[in-house]
């Protein structure tokens, strides 16, 4: 792959540096919006702190000449344990939104996921995947109030050719992010939500407030449960995924409820502060699961030696989210793919000197929690 | 609830950022008084930072549309498991003092315990209540060598109306709290014991000590032991409640003695320096009392999400103090009122993250400790 | 007891103030003899640490209008459970030396373990004591090569009227501190081994080296053992106590050699960096002890509660080091004085608020260790 | 022995002192390639945090008057438990490299391993060992693809004399260490790999990478696995030594294949970021090979203490890296020669004080882990 960049700047090599980069080419809001986390930002913290709680006992004396980093999820193939996760608003970031992180994702092999609230429409981010071959795409769905809607939106992933529906289930209403309420958080214009915007939806500007909390409380529905699922999968032969499991007991009613894949995730510490880390959550989920359903994890990944830990806890893939918005944010596309190299790159070599040749050989003795 | 402000500040938005500002509002002394511990202060701060150290596993998929925060304390309806914690001398922080924190409560339908030093009169602030419905006004008592003394208090509250007598148990002498005697603490000239004055009590001016110990040291009676509580019921019907247990054989004692609650305390780290923090007490105890009496808490709440982790943990309702007074040294009644609202607003937010959509929902299942 | 203190400064409320005051009384060779540790100074840092593990729980509506301080150590009568560690070179510190913490001690009614190494002699130490009654002074023994020398000042002990031997059992070398080393420490003009001196001994003044550790290493005896117990028990009738046991093997061999006392010590993290934080080690020591002799312990106590921890877990004393050098070099014997006084004070206030009245109250229920 | 030391410096009086006088000895390029690690550095930091996080028992009343530090290692005697790590490039320290070292090695009775990318010739290292009675001198292997190279280099280590062949298993592929790479590390002009610039092998100067990096990813086999040993085996008599082992399994593994010795090893922490301290590694390997081989331990030993720690867990004994770099750097063999004489000093201080006159005293009770 060939990465493109702008020639006045300085190649990050890793993605801290790129989140440092990253502030210089966005909006005080922007940035804050992409970095923040609800409250005291304690469970943003923690998903970090997490990773580096769990140590790694490596293999020696592997042949790991060849190393095969390729996996699947729900039956798709990925070249890299990889999903880029769900966010909003990417024309914040860089004009070209979705499109370019869609891009980068398809080039690079791995998996993306479409916002609800994205800059560029459903239509427009799948038209990229038509340029590339076995794209895993899958749409994230908030459930709107209004079910016609809902619907609909379904009905055009389906119809667009993404391959799951993953639903957030970790927002009922919004998580108080104190930084976007000082900010009064709302869309610059020109920017606006390219899948609700015909329906005359968009992010209100709001005194003292986010406007995002408050569109989630007036268009969002807080009501839905398990039961709600049926009609959902009734809407399309995409299977559900979940996004925001956090306790062993919701993961088993997940895979009762049909669901094939479920993310453990607090949202990037965006909702509930104070929610346990999703590396933490992870084993119980697992072990409740088991293999009933494919899990995923997000929150807190940063380097490579984080994706071998999540997968050796049983996560059959993660999600990345805020150093794609930071590699967008610095280069658009090529900015995005150069994240993706260098977390792959880190990963390979993280299961090298693991003594891993091969996803399969990951397993939970690699694993020393003090 | 129209919350009216001075013009001259911006808002803050949770509560830290109303102890910040009051520091603009209060003397040295006084802002001194409020926010020191006793010694070194561990006890103070660890009360903030067991909460932090409980971490919660939320439930998805909750209808949580329709929230109900309102609960009962012996039998009285509650807007929200709060209590307003008993706290001396809050005239030094509005000239209003105790009044413009009882209208406040009282108009939230949060509790209040009126501190037996206070600074507006157990019948000054009674007078609030009767301009609201189910006002829950407790009478905070410390038992005085003069018995003549504290019966009549006892009865004065008893007539006002307060529905119990919260025994302060952990304060047989005060804790050494080294800003006030660093400070030479005392009552600036126009405030005075509402309750005590006419009995010519008033706190000393002392050299290079406080003189709040000096009182405690002159006036309190320190012999005070369960047997006490038997004469201590015989001057009112009112239900006892004892504050500042911290043992789960103490709490068993509490039941056998026939007292109605318990407020599980370390007096907000102003007594006993190196007390265990008022949330890592709070298990054992529960177990002991075993459903026989009601179970409160005080210590470090600053979030809505601590009140979930105390009830999670089998309080029935928390006690609020410093945020309170820093509300109060801002704005008076306004303040206060705009502090209980960001809690509850805060706690909303978190009973709906956390999958709950009454206070019934909480249970223990909710708590991960490291 | 009038505490007479020098009128152009100002008063201390705590130990930790006294430590700071000291630095503008001390050379900055002696004030690193007394304040540092051995190599990183980690178990320096760690005795007080330890304090901090562990929390208290108090129990609550004991009558506590009567406290009594008391107790005694192998039989002799004590007014708080205090002895000062044995120390050198106090005259560093003060032209008084141990003159004048002897006279502290006495009249405050603690204890006194006099060094080997002191400035001022066995005898002159012992002469305050005629000025009291029931005054316990100990003497601390380092055996010397020369037996005979040795031989000799157990006999001055004993007839000057020291109640025990106290023989330190951790230092058959020096720790090595760096401080001492940088600063070639050595004792300046007019300063002597008040007790040795006459032997012709001297710390020498060595390049880029501890003069001390010299000394050590060409005086002092790294060939004792347990056997050699039986010759120092020959010498006179005077009961010894152990200092510097930190295994519970180690203090059962101490009752089957006829010891009557130990002391849980690091030497104040002045020996073994790395050894393991004395209050760690004091519970272990109990219960391989089974009270069959009495057990004390140095290390790390700084205010009143801490007195109260050492007990709950077993000691029936506790020594004070260091913070009696910052009292007596800011104000001799006063300053000593005004020091236990605070203690004393503290540790007042801790057993009250603790709820024991007397010591046989404090109980290791009352510690909570996270 | 007598230490020469140039005269215009301050004599470091630890291992701490010498890292940083070396600073003014190196480039940047050189001081970042010896000082950093992998990635975060969380490995590098945790080795050394981990010696802090195992605390000491010592044992008291032992005579300790005549120490012996003496040990064996693979049946050769050493006069101190320590070998020097084999490391890269120590001409960019000193301009005479590994021959410095190892004449200091040699002199003070403690092993050194020669590293294959050494800056000194096999020969010219083993040529140092001709001028002492019994040297322990080892060889690091790293297995060129080029097999019959990596024969030759054997052959030759076994013809100079090296008494073991140290196999680093831990590096397949190059840590990814961010310094380098920022500094595109590669060897000034005349310096040169000793060993393999006669087969034209030389460290690449790369564009925005490490030059080492990439002389890994083309020169070494990655493909090594434990059948290999077999034949590593047959290429001389010498006995195999495997460096970098961090599990149980590994290290039974290690001995069915006929291993001597293993080094329980992360490389300094800057092979595999995240990996377990070696010293937590420990304890595993130890129970998992009873004493069926030899298990030696480096990472992160700075006090002599830590060898007693390490002892104490099970090691025969440990391996000293970049202080010895310091060293050399600051004064050549002298430097070197003062760098083990202060850990020889300490490490003798460090056995008395806990009782040990010899290295067969220590034993796991010494060991008290919080």
């Amino acid at each position: 792959m060939t990465i493109l960049l702008n020639s006045d700047r300085t190649l990050p090599i890793n993605l801290f540096e790129y989140e440092k980069q990253a502030t210089q080419h966005l909006s005080q809001m922007a940035f804050d919006y992409y970095s923040s986390g609800a409250g005291d930002e304690a469970t943003l913290r923690d998903n970090q702190a997490a990773f580096a709680r769990y140590k790694v006992r490596p293999r020696m004396l592997v042949d790991v000449s060849e190393r095969d980093l390729t996996t699947s999820v729900l039956g798709y193939p990925l070249q890299l344990p990889l999903l880029i996760a769900p966010m909003a608003f990417q024309c914040l970031a860089h004009s070209d939104g979705e499109v370019a992180t869609a891009k980068a994702a398809a080039a690079a092999g791995v998996g993306m996921v479409l916002s609800t609230l994205s800059t560029k429409s459903i239509e427009e981010v799948a038209a990229v995947s038509h340029q590339f071959q076995n794209t895993l795409q899958w749409f994230q769905l908030y459930i709107h109030k209004d079910r016609g809607l809902t619907r609909v939106m379904v009905e055009r992933a389906y119809a667009a050719g993404y391959k799951a529906l993953c639903v957030t289930v970790d927002a009922p209403i919004l998580g108080r992010r104190e930084r976007d309420k000082r900010n009064e958080f709302a869309l610059p214009p020109g920017i606006q939500l390219a899948n609700l915007a015909l329906s005359g939806l968009n992010i209100p500007q709001e005194h003292q407030e986010s406007g995002l909390l408050v569109y989630f409380a007036e268009q969002l529905d807080s009501s839905i449960t398990w039961r709600d699922l049926e009609w959902l999968q009734s809407l399309s032969p995409l299977p559900l995924v979940l996004k925001g499991i956090l306790r062993g007991d919701d993961a088993t009613r997940a895979v009762e409820c049909g669901a094939k894949a479920i993310v453990v995730s607090n949202h990037g510490g965006r909702q509930l502060d104070s929610a346990i880390a999703s590396l933490d959550a992870l084993s119980e989920i697992v072990e409740a699961v088991d293999s009933r359903l494919e899990v995923l994890l997000d929150g807190g990944i940063r380097r490579g030696i984080d994706i071998l830990k999540a997968k050796a806890l049983g996560a059959r893939a993660v999600l990345l989210g805020r150093p794609i918005l930071w590699g967008l944010a610095v280069d658009g596309e090529a900015g995005v793919a150069h994240v993706i190299s260098l977390l792959k790159d880190e990963f390979d070599v993280a299961i090298a000197l693991s003594g891993c040749a091969k996803l399969r050989d990951i397993d939970s003795s690699l694993i020393f929690k003090k």
